[in-house]
């Protein structure tokens, strides 16, 4: 049979490394496909910049369009990033009968709705596994390694930055910004950090996994989403001295009533094997009906992990082609007809266990009436400790870890706290979950 | 479309659960599909016996023949275990142009080769995601998340029992022969252990595993494999003290010389995320070139999780069948005529670390003479470490971790160490992965 010719937009980290991979396992890949893959042509916006990778072979151009608009060519990879651009290539594209594969988490997560859409009609694939947890084959995992399971919920280390400087702040004690800093030292984080630290990048895989586990449409825009730049490393001493360890997760739950979809500090219990998945490294839990938790880690970012994850797209892709029929698998997991607008839960709606700190003067009755506004919103408390003055405070640390209670309850009873002359300050909150 | 007809052979533990899922969650399943999935027929031995599933919708039978013979079947399961009459079932459903899901290791490790030939010659699929690791789809993960990686080696908890032997040995400082008489009453080990405990299950899951990462043909018969039988309290804490858990794996890893296949008790870093695999868990690291480590968690047994992974391979069938097209994704990863029988070393030609217990009588120039022998096969210590005699005996017990070393230097050192007049009984040896 003929080779397969691919076309890369984007031959910045995420293309360099594709290439790379596609040329270094070019036997091996094409014992698996029983086809030669070739990159034909690629875009890049400087033509003149050094590359990763060897580009001798391949048609360079600085206009995506070129590509998209080439007859020889049977799948686009779409590597650029960001959303318009990505957005109207991939759907002319499309159009064009392309095959398409994406690592654009925000792409999918934004416009997903819409590209499958069109894809559909069009009858060609559109696979994105690199988009969520870089190498760690999660979407294939859901959308059909599970897919005899009623999927209950599943929490994910999905941001490698954001793990990154939580496990930095527990292992030597720093604070947040010192290991920021460091991390964008270190090119781990980006010169302007929110998509990281504030869980958008999360939400926007979180998006895209909640579709798939429960045949529900993508909506990044119902999710919410706390970030990690509160976190002192107080807190992350105090949860680590009651068991648990602080990660930044994203989480969807199939309740009954709705979907909850949350990114935020989450304490989990230290026993946990994805409580100890530290580092740049990313994991995700599921829980199925039948076959209860299961968990993938591995490399949720870089040039040859996300590659790994492209390339094994493509390869699903050639494999396909070898028989010129239509995708089989649907793009979300369930069938397109078969999507359903379950209701996502506002952040009120929340059930979930808190791990709250607070300054109380060094006063009798004080935690008398704390424990009252918290017996009065019906939070039942788990474990109290209460802490000696740090140095030069006049005010005692309270550290709090409660039942699972409805997030607006919580509020509600953080709001009373807060307004009692004899705390000081505003009340942390952290979620907690046992993922038990 | 018109349902799609499942044929059971064999009703027990798997089976029950199969149709368990297959109930509940089937709503859930034919959004995923497309399609009505049906149970209509399924054989057992005794059709009195009480199940754990609703049968009444099902027309039972005592011969399997019934069933695959049966025109109006699509996929028949085939969960009744055991290699002889299952493998005559399983080809002959094949002639009759079934498409295949089988929970059985043995029969794909045994006769794997002949049946994906036949099935491959008929056009039909066989999927075997359960015959590994229960509902982890492992399978899955390298056939098709990982392809675009040169895998470089694995390693697998992958026997439950065993793994919930050496747990509660570690967790409660108990003796094997104690946990096991345990395991066997839970009903966690059959009344005749020896394939658990002596790795063969494992063997056939790895001999299953390092085709499908390795393009090789399935060879169980040329697996080493050590049992966890000799396995003491005293070995399990002197790890311990060192930093390491025992763990039994299944390793394959790719060298210049050819692939090491091996079921072995490994000494593994107590930080190593599989080290905290416990008790009848599962957990396999896969380590590729592009995507570096990654890890799959789950049950490795049981009714709902061996069957979440049958399910999952019923809907790959089933999506599939929608399009009426032939399977695209090959048995074991690589394309039938790519699988290359590269060389499968002996274990003398196996390279690991070890860890090495011996009991010396209390003299001098002992240690002298035992590390001059392994100097002398140019194996270097890594640790000693030597106790005080334990209570009633006159020897010592010396511990000692080795760097990488070739396993038939290892052999001829303990031989001569065995022969030294201050050295009693034998040297045990355990064997250490850093998995690093």
């Amino acid at each position: 049979m003929k080779a397969v010719k691919i076309g890369i937009l984007g031959l910045g980290t995420v293309g360099g490394g594709v290439v790379n991979v596609l040329n270094r396992n070019a036997v091996e890949i094409s014992r698996r496909t029983g086809r030669e893959i070739i990159v034909t042509r690629a875009s890049a916006r400087d033509l003149n910049r050094e590359r990763i990778c060897d580009t001798q072979d391949i048609n360079l151009t600085t206009d995506c369009y070129d590509i998209i608009n080439d007859s020889e060519i049977d799948i686009i990879l779409e590597l650029i990033g960001g959303v318009t651009l990505a957005k109207d290539l991939v759907l002319q594209a499309i159009d064009n009968g392309k095959h398409i594969v994406t690592a654009n988490k925000a792409l999918i997560a934004l416009h997903g709705n819409e590209i499958f859409a069109k894809a559909s009609e069009k009858g060609v694939m559109v696979l994105f596994e690199s988009a969520v947890a870089g190498g760690i084959p999660i979407i294939k995992a859901i959308r059909e390694g599970l897919s005899g399971n009623q999927i209950q919920w599943l929490a994910g280390i999905i941001n490698g930055t954001g793990n990154f400087i939580l496990t930095e702040m527990r292992d030597h004690g720093r604070d947040f910004a010192d290991v920021l800093a460091q991390a964008q030292a270190l090119g781990y984080a980006e010169a302007d950090p929110t998509f990281d630290v504030e869980g958008i990048d999360a939400g926007h895989k979180l998006a895209i996994l909640a579709s798939l586990a429960f045949g529900i449409p993508l909506q990044f825009e119902k999710i919410f989403t706390e970030g990690i730049t509160k976190i002192t490393r107080a807190d992350v001493e105090y949860a680590e001295q009651l068991g648990y360890r602080i990660k930044h997760l994203g989480i969807a739950r199939k309740t009954e009533q709705g979907i909850e979809l949350r990114v935020h500090p989450t304490l989990i219990p230290e026993r946990r094997l994805i409580a100890n998945v530290d580092g740049v490294m990313n994991a995700v839990l599921v829980q199925g009906d039948a076959v209860g938790p299961t968990l993938y880690y591995g490399a949720g970012a870089g040039a040859e992990p996300t590659a790994s994850a492209v390339v094994a797209d493509v390869v699903d892709v050639v494999r396909m082609l070898n028989s010129e029929h239509p995708n089989t698998v649907p793009y979300l997991a369930f069938q397109t007809d078969q999507i359903t607008d379950i209701p996502v839960l506002s952040s009120d709606q929340i059930n979930t266990a808190y791990y709250l700190r607070l300054n109380a003067e060094d006063k009798l009755g004080v935690l008398a009436e704390v424990t009252k506004i918290l017996a009065d919103h019906k939070i039942n408390i788990e474990a109290l400790i209460q802490k000696e003055p740090l140095e030069g405070e006049i005010t005692l640390p309270v550290i709090m870890l409660t039942q699972t209670t409805l997030e607006q309850e919580m509020n509600a009873a953080i709001a009373k706290i807060e307004a009692l002359s004899t705390i000081t300050g505003s009340v942390c909150r952290i979620r907690l979950e046992t993922l038990g």
